[in-house]
């Protein structure tokens, strides 16, 4: 087989980008080591920037999220006892569109199947070799037999555990890495959302977030001891756990339900660079981690994709290489902003076992809901810094 | 001896307490266990928020530093080689004032002494006592001999060191602290300033701060390992560390000049609450340690000792009690957001053994200079928050 670019992995940073690309005429194959099913029912990530919304308006997939998705105009911090609202239209103009991720992936494999596109499941990458010529290639494994793949570019999308990253020199690539003391429960619960926004709940017994996937599905996250495994706590430790956080002084009024789905989630941050040697590109999660409190892992997946996409544009286009030249170091501006904010929020959240850490925390949640510039800044890195 | 208000420490909070007072007509005792000539000599603090020559106005001794300081309208962040100026004028319409600290001091002495009261110096506070109820005294020592001063309320502006902190309950005093992993050698060197304006530079060497006492006297701290001391390098190792960290880029034009003076500082945090108990109160360095990175900890104990005027007057005026009752409510909120700032750009500045909070603390001064918002949160935070 031949193309013009070959895509390793069919997650939102893979699909989005072959998507952009045809817009622009060139041609894509994309290979996805699973099967269409995992990876259209993998629970992931549901807060969509207005920046990531455009994206997938330019690249003609933002009708699911247009039609289904919640626009959410604020945002609340919640700490001793008290729910402050932040206004992010008021403050930026611009608020954040729950969606689920699993759900984009479904939009985006429609859209490419529909348009006759091929995307070949359950066909993992073996071989990727020839990223310092012009004319690399990848070796899949399909049906039981080896095919190649010849092309100009391979994008390696293939996320945290793909081969992709590999196939550079270790000796270019640096790698930044960031364990955080804390975990999440992550649970699926069938109770409305207690509020129509989210709410992030800094507490001295753990932070929680309380989010959604629909008007009756609240998606809830509590950090819990580092010991704590998924099914560790019964619905009732879960559930006198969740009231402690959430009835001091003005409570949050979130009702009990069943409990359909749980999973824990260690936080990391992690980076490497350079996102692009010779004609291999890293892109999302193969390239960097961030910690889940920012909800900033697929608006950054799809960030370098518009970056990508405009590089290939420019070079299938008129030769143009300042983009593609440029890619690694454009990309990880935005990568480096992100990990910023992101490890400021969760820090700020999470409980410190230092108590000076601790009252910094507060200190700076009180900042945001007391003081306009704070709250600015805040505003804008919540719901996505610009494309630049 | 009698009094209305007995002040512990001729430090900048004790002496410019007694003026707001005086300014009130309210009677004051200030005792300070050093010597005039010692506390006028000490070398401390330079930066003057614009909201602290405010209160020296107020209290009518604001004419040195007015006169005799040095207006800065903007101050420079420099990193990977680059000075970048921020226009503290235009993003928040003020500026920062250059006037020591030991000046104001002997400004603030000479105003006492001229107008006929009292500083009683080389006077320690032996015992404090009867802070639960509302004939405090404190007994000094003078001259040999031992004198009681009765009050309606004592004041504690004697320095983290001294003893008025101590005479809160044990029990009701709740302290926090962060030794920070990092160290400076504080050089006053005959040398013009680098620029009209402050420098705070971050380079992987470590941390350099071009600061200035005058237009021919550079005061300059320099980050240097735990271990060295302040005598533990030649003139010829200060330049050339000097150099390696200033060179790289658009250099710095620093020119050697003869280092006058030398000392080491060690960069950490302090709170103690509550700030009162009873007849007693605290302000300034007895109450909370700032590291000087942000130059806050005179402006702090001037923040400290407004508030504290402002209750008093109330409280003599017409019995209020509403000022002294929030008092360190009042204050603490203040403090903590100034420990936050302060911790903050502390970090942010020094070189991490963590690559990756390096690489962060890089992401977070590139953002001060590429974003509005974020430059106009640190502006707003370095030229000192609004007096609430």
């Amino acid at each position: 087989m031949k193309t013009q670019v070959a895509i390793v992995g069919a997650g939102p940073a893979g699909l989005l980008l072959a998507q952009l690309l045809k817009c622009a005429g060139i041609e894509s194959i994309v290979v996805e080591s699973r099967s269409r099913a995992y990876i259209e029912n993998r629970i992931r990530a549901g807060v969509i920037e207005a920046g990531t919304v455009d994206i997938l308006r330019e690249a003609g997939v933002a009708d699911g999220a247009l039609k289904e998705g919640i626009v959410h105009e604020g945002t609340a911090l919640r700490f001793e006892g008290r729910t402050h609202r932040l206004d992010l239209m008021e403050l930026v103009g611009r608020g954040i569109t729950i969606y689920p991720q699993h759900k984009l992936v479904a939009d985006l494999v429609s859209a490419r199947l529909g348009a006759g596109d091929p995307i070949l499941f359950e066909t993992p990458v073996v071989e990727l070799s020839g990223i310092d010529s012009d004319a690399p290639t990848i070796t899949v494994e399909r049906n039981g037999a080896r095919e190649t793949i010849a092309c100009r570019f391979v994008v390696g999308a293939d996320g945290f555990h793909g081969p992709s990253r590999q196939a550079l020199p270790s000796g270019d690539l640096r790698i930044w890495e960031q364990d955080y003391p804390y975990k999440w429960l992550a649970l699926m619960v069938e109770t409305p959302p207690p509020s129509h926004e989210l709410i992030y709940a800094a507490h001295e017994r753990g932070f929680t977030l309380m989010s959604m996937r629909s008007p009756t599905v609240s998606r809830i996250y509590a950090q819990v001891p580092m010991n704590v495994d998924a099914e560790a706590w019964s619905d009732d430790q879960v559930w006198s756990e969740l009231d402690l956080r959430l009835r001091d002084g003005e409570p949050v009024p979130l009702r009990e339900g069943a409990i359909t789905q749980r999973s824990t989630i260690h936080l990391r941050s992690f980076v490497a660079a350079p996102m692009r040697h010779g004609s291999l590109f890293l892109a999302g999660d193969a390239a960097h981690i961030v910690p889940p409190t920012g909800a900033k892992g697929l608006n950054l997946a799809a960030a370098d994709v518009a970056v990508l996409g405009d590089a290939l544009k420019r070079y299938f286009g008129n030769g143009d290489r300042s983009g593609i030249d440029g890619y690694s170091e454009r990309c990880l501006r935005r990568v480096w902003q992100v990990q910023r904010f992101s490890a400021w929020i969760t820090h700020a959240l999470h409980v410190s076992d230092s108590p000076f850490e601790q009252a910094l925390n507060l200190a700076a949640l009180r900042h945001i809901v007391e003081n306009r510039h704070a709250a600015l800044s805040f505003a804008e890195n919540y719901t996505g810094l610009p494309l630049n």
